[in-house]
C-alpha cells in the first residue's frame, strides 16, 4: 500500500522503533529524580538533545523538546514576541507559513500586536526583497519557514536571516519540512521542527532558541526543558526522535536526487496525463520528495477517495476536504487553482514502480471524478457543454447570463460557470453567484486556463458575484 | 530494584506496552485525513476516548487527550477562567495542590487575577467549610485535588463539588494522583490526569470540561482535540495510555487492600526503628500506596543516595533536594517537618519482602545520614551534645544564645540549634540566623518534638532570626 503523505507524517522509522523500545525499558523515570532510574533517564535525555543539536547545528543548551512541532511554533511566536515586546509589537510572516505560526499571529493580533504577512508569488515563494522591506522599527520578530508544507517551495531563508540580522530582528524558522534532509543554513534566530514528519513518534518537537536571542516563555511557569516547554519530560519519545534524525540525514543525502527524480517524473507525465491541470510550486527551488497539482473540475475531496481506493494515500489543500470551505491559505496566497488538489510527498524508501502505478492509476481517477460530477456531457466550451442543471436567474444585459451556485461546494461552481459560457456570445458575461470561498480562487484560475477574461468580484446579497468575460 | 515512586511516574505498563506496540503499527497516521490509515487512526483514536471516557465517568465528548497532565491542568485553569470572565475573576485553590495548578494561579494573579488559596491541617487535607467559605461572587473557578501527591491525603472532593455547585462556580478536580484507583466522585465540572502515573506512556494527559461548563481554550487556536490540546494528535500513546487505564483499574480493585496494608505497616514501623520521624499525611483518609515521612536532623537529598545505594527509589519533597532551597510547599502548607523527607510510593506488583527490606534498611541509612552531618556526637540536647562548629556570635541577653546559620542548607540550622540548646540554662533562649526557608517550618517542628518552646521568627538583615526558648 503505497502511503504518499509524508509530508503529513511519517511512519515510525525502524531505528526509531528500536531506540523507543530501549528507551522505554531504560528512559521510563522522571529525568529530575536523582535515583538510578532517574539519572539514567537524565542520561539518555542528554545524549538525545546533543544528537538532535548536532543535526540542527546548534548548541545543546539552545534546543529543548516540546510535545509536538505546533507546540514548539506556539511557544517560540510567543516567547520571542513576550521577550521583545520592549522594542515593539510588531510581527513579520510569510502568507504561507504552517497554520500554527498563523494561528500564533493571529492571537498575537487579537492582544492588540500588529501583523504584516509578505506575500508571495504564483511558486509559493516569497522575495527576499519584500521580506527584508516588511521589517521595520518595532518589528519584534519574523518568521519563514525553510521550505513550504504544501506545494514544496523553498523559502530564502538565508537571505531572510541576513535581512533580519542587519534590521536586528530575530528569525523564526519553520524547519518541519526541510530539517529531514538536512540543517538550514543562515543566521536564524530560532528554529521549530516536529519529529513525526522525519518517522520519529509523535510527541516531540523541537525549538532552539539561539544564545542571546530575548525569550520570555509564555503561560505557567514549569522548570523543566529550560522552563520552555511544560510537561514531563518525554524522554523514550525524544530518545526515538533523535536517533530516527540522525538515521534519516544520513538516508536523505542518498535519496535525495533519486526523490527528486520522481517527483520531476510526476511534475512532468500528470500534465500529459491529465488534461486541465495545474502543476504547482517552483519547478526547481523545491523540496525533493513533495510535489503538488491541482485538477480543474475535481472535487478534492472524491478524488482522494477514488485514489485511496486505487490504493494511494495521498492528501489536499482542496476547500472540499474540509468542514471549514476555505480553500488552503497557501494554494490562496499563490492565486492558484485550489479544486481537485492533491499533495504527493514520497517516502525515503519509495519504489519507483509505485509511482509509474500512481501515474498509471490518476487519469481514470480523475476523470470518474469528472465524469460524477458533469454527467450530461463534457464541461469544455469549446466542446459545446449540454445545458447543466444550473439554475439560471433573470436580470442582466442582453448576451449575458447569472448562475446561481450558492449553497454549492467547490468545484461545482466552476463547472457551471464551464457550461454556461457556452451560452452567451463572445464579449457576452456570465456572473456566478456563488459563496464557497474556493470560487474566489478557482474562477480566475479558470478563465487563466481557458482564455476567457476575469472582469472581477462585486459585491452580492450573499456569498459574492464573479463576473467572467467570453473572449473564445 | 524495588521502585518505590510511581507517584512521580510509574513503568510502562506490559498491556500499554503491547497496546503502543500495535497501534504504532496501525494508528500513526493523521487521524484526520481520508485515506485508509488515516481512518483505523481515527477509529483507535475515538475508541480510546471511548474506553477513558469510561473510566473516568464521563462522555466521550467531554474528554480530550493533552500533551501531559502538566498541559491539561494548564489549559482546564486557563480555559475555566478565561470562559467565565465575565463572572469574575476570582480562583480559588487549595494551597496542597500540584505545582502545575498553583503556577497557573500566578499566572492569573500576574495578570490582575484575584487567588483565594485554602489552608490545609496538619494532615494535609482541607476543610470542606473552608473551601465552601472562599466561593464567593465573582469566582470564576474552585481547583480542589482528589488526593495530594506527596502525602496521599484524600480531599473532600465530594463535598467540596457540592459547594462548588451550590454556589454556581465550576470545580477542576486535578485526579492525577487518584484515577488509577477509581472514578472521583461527587459533581465535578473538570478534571484532569496524566497516564504515567498510571504506567501509560509519557506524553498523554486527559482534560475533561463537562457538557454545559463555560470554557474557552487559551492560546493560539488548532483544530484538533475539540479546539482545547493544541498539537498533532498522538494516537499511539493515546490508545496505550487508555489500554493501561483499563488494565489498572482491574488490578487496582484486587491490590488496593494489600497496597494499603503495606504502606500501614510502613507508618507503624518507621516511628518504632528510626527515632525522631513524623509520618504525615493523614492515617486513614489517604491513597492506599503512598507514605510519606520525615527525618530529624537528616539531609533529605543524601537519604535519597543512601536508599537508593541500598537498592530503592524513592523521592522527598525536602528542599535539600531542590536547586531553589525552598521546602515543598505541601509540607510548608501542612506545618510539618521537611527535612529528611522520605516519600514511598509502592507499584501495584509490589513484593511484601521488598517492604520489608526497606524497613531493614532505612535506620541503618538515617543513621549514617546523621553521623556524617553531626560526627561530633550525638545532637540529642538531653544527651548533652558536643560543642558542633556553629558560630557563635556576640551580642545577646545573658543565658542566650545567637547561632549563625546563614548559608547553611537545611538540616544544618536544626542540627545547630539542637546543639546550642543544651548550652543555654534552662528558661534561656536560641537565636538561629538562617537563609534555608526550610528553617522556617523545621525549627519550630523540632521544637514541637523536642518539648521545647518557638517564641517566634525576628527580621534580620539576612534570612530570619528564629528564637527558641529552652523548657527542658
Amino acid at each position: 500500500m503505497p502511503y504518499f503523505d509524508v509530508a503529513s507524517t511519517a511512519p515510525l522509522h525502524p531505528v526509531a522503533r528500536e531506540a523507543l523500545g530501549a528507551a522505554l525499558d531504560d528512559g521510563w523515570a522522571d529525568p529530575s529524580r536523582l535515583y538510578r532510574e532517574g539519572r539514567r533517564a537524565r542520561l539518555l535525555l542528554d545524549a538525545a538533545r546533543e544528537a538532535a543539536a548536532e543535526a540542527v547545528g546548534c548548541r545543546p543548551d539552545e534546543l529543548v523538546f516540546t510535545s509536538s512541532g505546533t507546540r514548539a511554533l506556539h511557544a517560540a511566536v510567543a516567547g520571542a514576541l513576550a521577550g521583545r515586546r520592549r522594542v515593539g509589537r510588531h510581527l513579520v510572516v510569510s502568507a504561507v507559513e504552517h497554520s500554527a505560526v498563523l494561528h500564533g499571529a493571529e492571537s498575537h493580533q487579537a492582544d492588540g500586536g500588529a501583523v504584516t504577512e509578505v506575500p508571495v508569488d504564483r511558486s509559493g515563494a516569497v522575495s527576499a526583497g519584500e521580506f527584508a522591506a516588511a521589517l521595520r522599527d518595532g518589528t519584534a520578530l519574523a518568521c519563514l519557514q525553510s521550505a513550504n508544507h504544501e506545494v514544496g517551495t523553498v523559502q530564502p531563508v538565508q537571505e531572510a536571516a541576513e535581512a533580519c540580522r542587519a534590521a536586528g530582528v530575530p528569525l523564526l524558522v519553520d524547519a518541519a519540512q526541510s530539517l529531514p534532509w538536512g540543517p538550514v543554513p543562515g543566521g536564524w534566530s530560532l528554529l521549530a521542527a516536529s519529529a513525526h514528519k522525519w518517522g520519529g513518534p509523535p510527541g516531540v518537537g523541537l525549538l532552539v532558541v539561539r544564545k542571546g536571542v530575548r525569550f520570555a516563555p509564555e503561560g505557567p511557569r514549569d522548570e523543566r526543558e529550560s522552563g520552555r516547554a511544560a510537561g514531563f519530560e518525554n524522554v523514550p519519545a525524544i530518545v526515538a526522535a533523535a536517533a530516527a534524525l540522525r538515521a534519516v540525514r544520513s538516508e536523505a543525502a542518498a535519496q535525495s536526487g533519486r526523490l527528486r527524480e520522481l517527483t520531476e517524473r510526476i511534475r512532468t507525465r500528470v500534465p500529459e496525463l491529465v488534461p486541465d491541470v495545474q502543476v504547482v510550486g517552483d519547478p526547481v527551488r523545491r523540496l525533493p520528495h513533495l510535489v503538488t497539482f491541482s485538477c480543474l473540475h475535481v472535487d478534492g475531496e472524491a478524488l482522494l477517495h477514488e485514489l485511496d481506493r486505487a490504493g494511494f494515500s495521498v492528501s489536499s489543500g482542496s476547500s472540499c476536504t474540509s468542514s471549514t470551505l476555505t480553500p488552503s491559505h497557501v494554494l490562496k496566497a499563490m492565486g492558484v487553482l485550489s479544486e481537485g488538489n492533491v499533495r504527493v510527498s514520497l517516502p525515503l524508501d519509495v519504489e519507483p514502480a509505485d509511482v509509474d502505478r500512481f501515474l498509471a492509476v490518476l487519469p481514470r481517477a480523475v476523470s470518474a471524478v469528472r465524469a460524477r460530477l458533469a454527467p450530461v456531457g463534457p464541461v469544455a466550451p469549446e466542446a459545446g457543454g449540454a445545458p447543466g442543471p444550473a439554475v439560471r436567474v433573470a436580470g442582466g444585459e442582453p448576451g449575458s447570463l447569472v448562475v446561481d451556485s450558492l449553497g454549492k461546494l467547490c468545484p461545482i461552481p466552476v463547472i457551471e460557470l464551464a457550461r454556461a459560457i457556452g451560452e452567451v456570445p463572445v464579449g457576452g458575461t456570465v456572473t456566478v453567484l456563488a459563496d464557497d470561498q474556493a470560487a474566489r480562487l478557482d474562477i480566475p484560475a479558470w478563465c487563466g486556463m481557458r482564455g476567457q477574461e476575469f472582469v472581477g468580484e462585486e459585491a452580492a446579497e450573499r456569498g459574492a458575484a464573479y463576473v467572467v468575460r467570453r473572449l473564445v
